[in-house]
């Protein structure tokens, strides 16, 4: 079985990292919490909004995502059974190719670069699931599509749905 | 038509670029003519192969690659008609993926970052056509394979083939 997943959101906690670079720098309170249903940027003042956005185009801003919890674990399972695929739509970040590369090397080594892809859309992709928190992603892909639930996607009803690792290996393992 | 075209000896020249290096560096007189049917390192002494394996590996190979005759106006062509995306087994150097990316930024602007793949291995791809120097990319392709030549090879037959980016045009446009 080949399996495509997503790295933002998914095993990389990109959202909670637009948080706390907001609380930090502009001395806020925001939680995870006061934002289900929108991106992060929707949820603050006009005058913030484009910083917000603006994060994923820095140096280091996908260096140091934390990793979405259990994920290690499962995927190094999973990866022993089936064929394991990290597709990342990070093409319109180039710095951050490297990061994302050397993160992987760093947290989840038992992909090899042969299992790794950075693309743009991922209409081109061919294989049995595909797990990632998007509908853009998730709508046109062919297989089994699973939405990993994050803050923003919690109103979305049209997929069939995991809300952790945990919920991923009950499904696939 | 979905149609997926590899970057090194297919727009991009790394070929010659391994030829004009290892001249550089060792004093040589190497020619493209001298290695057909065979990799470059094929080509040079025993002591002298893991120096052009490794050229891969060094910042700025990438970067300077020169462009593959008549590739920019047939791909331009080519992208206006049809889904056209880029697929380069780029992820085994990392320090590449930015270089390619800016490198296509460049030469091929209107390849937008939506329709550029960075991957390792090419199996997952679905599409009709794929362009590529390789036997390994090309065989396990669903759609239409077309080798496209390279002096390494030249020796290959089990493939529909294009010499140059004219014969491209030929069959595609």
């Amino acid at each position: 079985m080949t399996i495509f997943v997503d790295m933002d959101e998914v095993i990389a906690d990109a959202y909670q990292a637009h948080i706390d670079i907001y609380n930090k720098e502009f001395n806020a309170q925001l939680k995870a919490e006061d934002c289900f249903g929108k991106e992060v940027w929707q949820c603050v003042p006009e005058e913030h909004q484009q910083t917000i956005k603006d994060h994923t185009y820095r140096d280091c801003f996908f260096k140091d995502l934390s990793i979405i919890a259990d994920s290690q674990e499962v995927l190094k399972a999973l990866s022993e059974k089936h064929d394991v695929y990290i597709a990342s739509a990070a093409m319109e970040f180039p710095q951050s190719l490297r990061e994302k590369s050397d993160w992987l090397d760093q947290h989840f080594p038992f992909i090899s670069w042969q299992k790794r892809i950075l693309c743009g859309d991922k209409h081109v992709l061919k294989g049995d699931v595909l797990i990632d928190d998007r509908s853009k992603n998730l709508a046109p892909f062919s297989g089994r599509s699973i939405m990993f639930t994050s803050p923003h996607n919690v109103n979305v009803s049209n997929f069939e749905r995991a809300d952790s690792w945990k919920e991923i290996a009950d499904k696939l393992l």
